[in-house]
């Protein structure tokens, strides 16, 4: 049973061209192509009945999973030590604070000098506006000189954890989520979903979940709708990008003011809070120049903004308006729940619990995503591997 | 030879009524039977011997073991990463500072966040009174529901290692030592043990080693002493505990303001510092409502307190009023000695010195329990599964 | 063609008498016997060779390396991490900050506690002159003394990170380079090497590096000049040892107060700053009586001094001096580049341009030299097992 269902699975990953994957990091989805995209949701599928049926996944017999964190994180940490754990590599963290690496340090030689036996590393680095991806792609470039100079002998994974602009993991696995809510990627097409911002009593959230939100469901047909109070746009490059993709869909992106108007025969909501743009890039201004008291002057001004938005809470009023009054709810988690983690938030305690046990499931699918793109980038045939790996099991 | 030694271990082992503990966490070892008590102390016995005989015990491929302590620890912390490793697993710690979670974040929905690819959790939680094991038992909970939702496909052992009730892996490491150095359980019947108050400079020092202690030992048929200043009582419900399981074997349970008393003919004796059960209080409201000022009255007082019973020093001249002189020392670590890691301790020098291997063997067994607790809530068939393991190993 | 490399390397390895190295740990190379530093460059050549050809290395099936590190450090730590996965274990740092080791508990229980089920301890310890290899000493003889006694079933190889002494891992290192760079270790015999301090803008670097570095460059027939302002010696004991081991190679040992000098014909250079020998014993004082005071006084009064030999700088003009202008520059890394991490540093911006790499590849090196000395403490017969796991592999 489970050995058809696999079967079935890795056939279908097998006729995707993943030729690539195995030379190019995974920074943002709208970098990768259709069939890259399908060639992790597979893996990840793949993996994650492997995992449930004791077919074992290790890939590596050893090697390091290096993990750079500039911002706080649990859900995160603890899914990119899992993915790589499941496939056989330890995690290492490198605490910058722990460490020698100053500004002064290159980033080129600390690449180098962590990658000797290393096999993946996850950055996130969401915090400074023009600065999480392009750090990414730096240590990616330090990597592949050092390992075309024949420094390193294996060209480390890079995963990105969450940048400025992506953050692919968990958008991933909230799509992957969708797909099979849904019986299916096919099915997303034609979908309605409304990414909307939503009120929160903290700030400075990042943009990266509404902008991988947008530019991958509209690639997948979805017709998206952006829904922010006047003032609260994304990088507009991502919604250029998502605007582009339901060009090529025939599908619509919508931007409006309301979120009322978002959730109108929605089938999926995705209702979050988010710093406006202009607030990022002034807040990366003042905390590049340590400008402690312009920050909390920032905070305070935001704050003030914010709190002119107090209605913008996914109840269940809004809710009724979606399609057939049950669309599904998203949340990469943590939520402020109005009246449970907060006195006033993003959502009502009713709506929250409804759809409690779904955003735990969408949460689950984050940690094979994640040991997904880091198989499709270590495994030049990874239907082939899939194969041995369960005559292995046998 | 030693293939007789563990087929005798395991052939017992198999005689024991462990169906129920893949469905129960080892929280408290009141909560346990007879026969789960005595497979946990036979599988650490299995376990240490095919470690020392190169058998291979891993029973996982892959897996966390998350690691959440709200107190510092050095010895339970090398012991559960110790256990961890030994079944296969790797440590994973969940630093509340390091995370998202806050209070306002639910149990719940962090238990399940770092539980997706996880076996095993160990918490220690034993500041507050009325708090460790109330915690535990909430992560438990939402462990189960979230298992039998079917977000988790494993529901992960979790493992006391210390709350404020009991300290369940120290108590049964003390014990199996008990069990290891007078050569069998049964001979553990009829022998006196004074578990007692001592001096210590510290303050605040947990009441989980001591309550653990008398509900353990009384239940495995000892005559227990309980010796402590007036006024240094544990909580009552532990001592009620102890009462009753002397009563059920015919021993005696005493309680007494001398440490002299308790240790007239003691076969064992546990001379260690605690707080004293109505100062723990105290301290546990001051702590929640953050009074700092009274949190530093509370320790002038409580200090002065101590500072009357400096006499209740474990040294030769009390050590020469036990069985022959010759009473077995006990001590969980690291202890006050007077003269060495303090001006006036737990213990005098001479003594420590003459037993300090001794307890330093007794903290040997921590890491075999832990691994013991896991691999029992998680193999249905333990005696088998060992069977399996050898089987393997050649 | 690798298994013929490979046999060609454990023969060779078989014929060096390395029967005492399962007795004793590597902290000093001085102390190691001439086959024994042979042995630990063949086994991490080995080492190297086996990773890159897929063939595992892993000879532990569970156990846990400890590292204790009481300076920051993310190359050694990276080092030792890779090294002890390599061979299958796992890493459990001991943060002193996090434990409750303090002061007063002594060295030989804390050795005990974590050991139980540990393979491997890695220390690093440099800050304070006298105190880091006689702290090491201690807890190995602590190690010994449990062992010995029965409390520990295996007794953990130590490897020293780095002391006040040697920094054996990073020496061994640098010289496996030479080795490999000049095409084996018999034509290190008669390169002269000019082992020289140079300006740098922060204070207090270890003597380690330098006094590795004339040790075990000496004892391997190179022509030692070491260079350095006047007052800025290294610890006497350590050039006396260098002197010894050129007098009985016939080789030669200067010192000279002109970096001009120690550069002129030399094979390679070693330029580095560090603190003088006589500043460093100051600095111990002062910290070990917490006098903050005094410690900003000789920090303020050590850079003043510094400032005097900011032309103690590797560049261009001098390296023209050097063999054919073409001396082989090391550095352990982090360099101070002028213009680059620093105004005016050790090093210029061209020098070290034209030899980033070959920095990056003498670093490549550590994670295996600190994987063979823990492979030759713990295998009795290394060629015998090697043969073993290359057989397993096939």
């Amino acid at each position: 049973m489970i050995d058809k269902e696999l079967q079935t699975l890795i056939e279908k990953l097998s006729k995707l061209n993943t030729s690539s994957m195995s030379e190019k990091d995974f920074f943002l989805t709208w970098e990768q192509s259709d069939d890259e995209i399908d060639a992790v949701f597979k893996t990840a599928d793949i993996l994650k009945r492997m995992r449930e049926n004791n077919i074992s996944p290790r890939i590596f017999d050893s090697g390091l999973a290096v993990s750079i964190f500039r911002d706080n994180s649990t859900r995160t940490r603890f899914s990119y030590a899992s993915a790589a754990n499941l496939l056989g590599l330890a995690v290492q963290e490198l605490d910058e604070k722990k460490s020698q690496i100053a500004h002064g340090e290159t980033v080129r030689e600390t690449a180098c000098m962590i990658s000797f036996l290393t096999e993946a590393i996850g950055i996130r680095d969401d915090m400074y506006i023009g600065e999480g991806h392009t750090y990414m792609k730096e240590v990616a470039d330090s990597l592949d000189q050092c390992y075309n100079e024949g420094l390193l002998h294996s060209r480390p994974a890079m995963v990105n954890l969450q940048c400025d602009l992506d953050h692919p993991t968990q958008i991933m696995a909230d799509t992957l989520h969708l797909i099979n809510h849904f019986g299916g990627v096919e099915n997303l097409k034609g979908k309605k979903v409304a990414m909307s911002w939503a009120y929160s009593p903290s700030y400075g959230k990042p943009l990266s979940v509404p902008q991988g939100a947008i530019t991958l469901m509209s690639r997948l047909g979805m017709d998206v709708t952006l829904a922010h109070p006047e003032g609260y746009g994304l990088i507009p490059e991502t919604e250029a990008i998502a605007e582009k993709f339901c060009k090529q869909n025939g599908s619509t992106f919508k931007k409006t003011n309301s979120m009322k108007e978002a959730f109108e025969n929605a089938d999926i909501v995705y209702p979050k809070s988010w710093a406006p743009f202009s607030v990022m890039q002034k807040r990366t201004e003042l905390l590049k120049t340590g400008d402690e008291k312009g920050l909390i002057e920032l905070e305070k001004d935001c704050l003030a903004g914010n709190a002119n938005y107090t209605d913008w809470e996914c109840n269940e009023d809004l809710m009724k308006k979606t399609k057939n009054g049950s669309a599904l709810y998203l949340h990469c988690l943590p939520a402020d729940i109005s009246g449970v983690s907060c006195k006033q938030g993003e959502v009502s305690e009713q709506v929250f619990n409804k759809y409690r046990n779904l955003t735990y499931k969408e949460a689950s699918y984050k940690p094979y995503i994640i040991a997904a793109m880091i198989f499709l980038r270590k495994m030049k045939n990874p239907s082939v591997k899939f194969e041995e790996l369960i005559r292995l099991s046998k």
